[in-house]
Parts: C-alpha cells; structure tokens; sequence
C-alpha cells in the first residue's frame, strides 16, 4: 500500500518492446536506490509469460502491454501499475480499480523532444525547405505560447537559446509566474495573435475546439506561423483555408495532418508548391516519438512507483 | 584619408538591388552618428546613374555592384568602397589599390544565419524528415568543431541552448581560449571525429582538400554525423560513398551539393530513400542567405567606414 515506506518490493518491467540497454539500467538504479528488486520480462512471446511473471510484482511498469483483468487475476501482491508514456488505452482502469490497484502514466516527459520538433519545423521553413533561396532567421523574433506547461516551456528555453523573446497567456498561470520563467505574459487570446509566432500548447475541450479562427489569423503581423503539437481539432480548419487563401506570407507547423482528410486536402492544395515551406504536416503525429523521450518515461515510471510506495504520491494517479 | 577624424564625408549607398528599408534605418543611423551624409542610390537602372552619383563620395557602401576602372575614373574623391558582404568578385581590386582606395568586405556577418541552418538540418535528419517515425533528441549529444571561427562559436551558442556538449580543435586558437568559450579542447582532427555530431568549419587549402576520408568517418560512434557548410571539397567525396555504404547509420548535412555531378549522384544513390534524412543537400549554397545577414552586412559596412575615416582602422582591408 501506498505510504507503507522501506518494505522490500519486487517491481516487474514487462515489456514486450523492450526498453534500451541504457533506460533499463537508468530503472534499475532508481528500484535499486530503493531496495526494491526490478524483475525483467522483455521482449516476450506470450501472454502466458506476463501471466506467470506477474504473480510476485508489487508493482509493474509497462509500455504498450495490455493490462487487463486476465492479468489482474494473476496478480496477488499488485499495488501499483505504471504506463510509461502518456497514452494508457492499455490498462483496464475498471478492472484496476476494483481491485484496487493504482494506474498511472508519465505525463510531461516528451516536452523536450517536442521542443525540438517545434525547432526542426521552424527553421525548415524560414529557410524555405532547404531550396536555396534566401530566408530569414529566428533571432530576435517573437513566439506566443497559448498555455504555458511543460512543453511550452520546453520551447521557451529553446527559443531563449535563439535569443527570441516569449509571450505567454495561460488561463491557470498567474501573469507573475509567467514572467518569472521569462516569458512576458499576454491578457488575452487575442493579444497573442499580435506575434509573429503562435504556439498552440492546449488541449481539445468544448471551449478551445475550432476556437484558432480566420479572426486571430488575420490579425498576424507579416509572416505570421502558426504551430501547433496540441491537436488539430483546436483550429478551425475551413478558416485556416481561407487564410492561406488571403495572406501569402502565412504560415501553419503542425504535428500531423487533419484526421478530416477533406481538410488536410483543401488545405495542401491551398498553398500550392509551397508545401514544406508555408504548410507542415508530420506524416504521423511525432512530437513524443524519441529515444530519450521513451528513456525519460521509464525512469519517470520508476521514481513514481518508489514515491508511491515511500511518501505515498498519488499525482498521475488515473481515473476510470 | 583614414585617421582624418571629425570631418564631414559623404557616404554613398549604391545598390541595384536594395536593402530592406529597415537596414537602410540602421545604416543612416550610423552614418548620421558620425555626422556623414548618406545618399542613396537604390534600384538604378544604368551604369550612368552610378558614374555620376560616384562623383562626390568620399565612400561607397556596395552590394552586387560592379566598382571597376569606369567608376573609379568618375570617383574623384573616394577613399573607401565596403562590399556588404563576404564575396568581392565585384570590385576590381587591382584598380581600387591603382588609385590609393581601400576596399573591404565585411565577412562574419553571416554566422548566425549559417548556424541556425545548421540546427535546422540537424533536427529535419534527428527526426527522419518528419515521416512520422521514431527519432532522437539533440539534447546531452556531442558535437566537435573542425575551426572554431564566427560561424562554428554561433553554432556552439545554439548548441548550449539545446544542451548540446561543445568539442573544438583549431590550429590557431589555443586550447585555453577555446574552453574559455566554453567547448572541450580536442588536440587532433582525428580525435574530433570521436563524437556524434562533427561540423566543419575550415577553408579550402591544399592541406583542408580531400582530408575528411574514409579512416576519420568511420570512426564516428553511432549515428556519426558530418555537417559541411565549409566547401564541399574539404571531403574526400569517393570515401564518403564507401562511408554510406559501409555505415547505414552515417549522415551528411551538406550546405550545398558538390560541384561534381557524378560525386552527387554517388552519394545520393548510395543512401537511397534515405535522402533527406542521412544525406541533406540545399539546393544551392545557402548559409549566409537570410534577410538578417543582408542587414548585419550593410550596418557593418558603415561601421567599418565610420572606423576606418575615424580610427584609421583597415582591419578588413583587402588586397588584390
């Protein structure tokens, strides 16, 4: 249980896509550090080896394996199972709940990798998709982030390395501690669209669904760019047409391709050959998808699980 | 004449093609500092335009524009002509000294604009061209420094924004410099190329000529990447195909595909569909292209003319 502190605990790693040699040994310091024994089961065939193997856990770390009642029934001592990664469609939090085991995920270990994304995307197109025309540079350049969490502050430090200067509105920040981690904080959703550089870093709710409209677009100073690693759905994507439409200098980075393959068609043919200058689509949402990104989200299972155990932190604890 | 201070001059702006009115801003503001008169003459269309306006110009701030014999003859006053930029193919070198008149170009205005292709470059290959897969981060990486001039210490600047560890050999500069900079000395070129990322930054020479080759690229660890926005022919181009061919996981970022057409067929055959993810050509030399640089190079000209009628300074003085 949660907050019974320096037991001896056995905590399995079963992943079926195992981790890399170097984030495996990065776990097993941290269960190491606690005492606790880490177990290993990579790389398995069967379900049966994860029945089997599960029997003796206290807790689990898991990445894309199943955990469902099957195993919950196999699982005597089970406390505690962590995702580590951020999407968890894997765990049957129903069938975790009634047996009261706690589920979690590791949110907010891929906002560098996404930074790094946003970065990768910016340059490629000021500098035109590498074609050998002239661009131009980020330094001293304006970036908004709509929210300011982890990610956006990810890109911040970057565009900090870049010497570009950072705006912020973010409904659940005080404007104080927006400008204390050196960002100038913006009253208004609107006022963010006064920047040549708009940052999307919100999730998808009734409230910012479509909300990125031809209104805030237009308003763009020359060169306006729009990024956007949140989701798609929180631009209106009838409008983003029309604004390529209008306005030649326009801009829109973004982390995948509209699921509405209308839209990602209209908006493709919008901009012509600019495509991979003007408009940026990853062919598969990517933000999250690196080594170190993984590598973070195991250790981050890890600690979770030691804090659990020790002090009884329940922070990423996830809801049916 | 240089070391004449305090005297009223008449700068001259001679452009067929035209600064950014924003640049032109800067540059009157720093000939009005010094109490010059700047005439503009922007967008002319004959060569006449220029032999007349020539005629009462004490300096001449050029871009493209050709300064030969013809101009010279109507400049009976100039002392100076600033090239704003690095190439001086257009200034006739041999007629400037013929009559006791300094020219320069300003070089080192580009290194941000090289740097941040650079990283544009990096990121597009660390992230497989955006194809959706999985890919790596730049953070904690390596990266060495072949010449450690303006443009590597730009690209080491950004490198500590992403938190990037900094290596740099240069044969003129010595190690306690380069670690006051805050890069790790390397003694050889060879130990250079023990880190992932090697970017040089190295003129062509008779001993720079061909001396990337196969023994230094296959000592790279895993993911060796090699950046060139130097000169193509600083690479030994036939060792570099074996490299990819031998190597699936070697890169090369290249500002600029080699002049030799068979090389840049080689190349690009030997990494397949891998092109624009282990091998990056722009489509021309591009570094220094940015409307910033354009900028930088104008405002550095009327500096150097401020310094050189002020201070007698001839630092980037150039000789036939």
């Amino acid at each position: 249980m949660a907050g019974e502190a320096g037991k001896a605990r056995t905590v399995l790693l079963a992943t079926e896509k195992a981790f890399a040699a170097d984030a495996v040994s990065k776990i097993e310091a941290v269960t190491s550090a606690a005492g606790y024994k880490l177990v290993r089961l990579e790389n398995y065939k069967s379900k049966d080896d994860l029945l089997k193997a599960v029997a003796d856990a206290d807790a689990m770390i898991i990445r894309s394996d199943k955990v469902d009642q099957a195993v919950l029934d196999k699982a005597a001592k089970l406390k505690i199972v962590v995702r580590a990664g951020a999407g968890y469609d894997n765990i049957d939090l129903k069938a975790t709940e009634g047996k009261g085991v706690v589920s979690m995920n590791t949110p907010g270990q891929n906002a560098n990798a996404v930074a790094e994304l946003v970065f990768g995307m910016m340059i490629t197109s000021a500098r035109n998709n590498y074609d050998g025309t002239s661009g131009f540079e980020l330094v001293n350049r304006s970036i908004a982030f709509y929210g300011f969490g982890a990610v956006a502050r990810a890109v911040h430090k970057l565009a900090q390395g870049f010497g570009m200067k950072s705006f912020a509105y973010d409904p659940y920040i005080p404007a104080e501690k927006i400008a204390e981690m050196g960002a100038t904080p913006v009253a208004t959703v609107a006022g963010l669209f006064e920047h040549q550089y708009v940052s999307l870093h919100v999730p998808l709710t009734a409230e910012t669904k479509a909300s990125i409209n031809k209104e805030l677009l237009m308003k763009m100073p020359k060169g306006g760019t729009l990024i956007n690693t949140a989701r798609c759905e929180v631009v209106h994507e009838a409008d983003m047409v029309e604004v390529f439409k209008a306005r030649q200098d326009f801009c829109y980075l973004c982390d995948v391709a509209p699921d509405d393959k209308a839209a990602k068609e209209a908006m493709t043919a919008a901009v012509g050959d600019k495509f991979g200058k003007r408009l940026i689509f990853t062919a598969k949402k990517m933000g999250a998808q690196t080594l170190e990104a993984n590598d973070n989200c195991g250790v981050a299972a890890a600690n979770q699980i030691v804090a659990f155990f020790e002090k009884g932190e329940t922070r990423f604890a996830l809801k049916a």
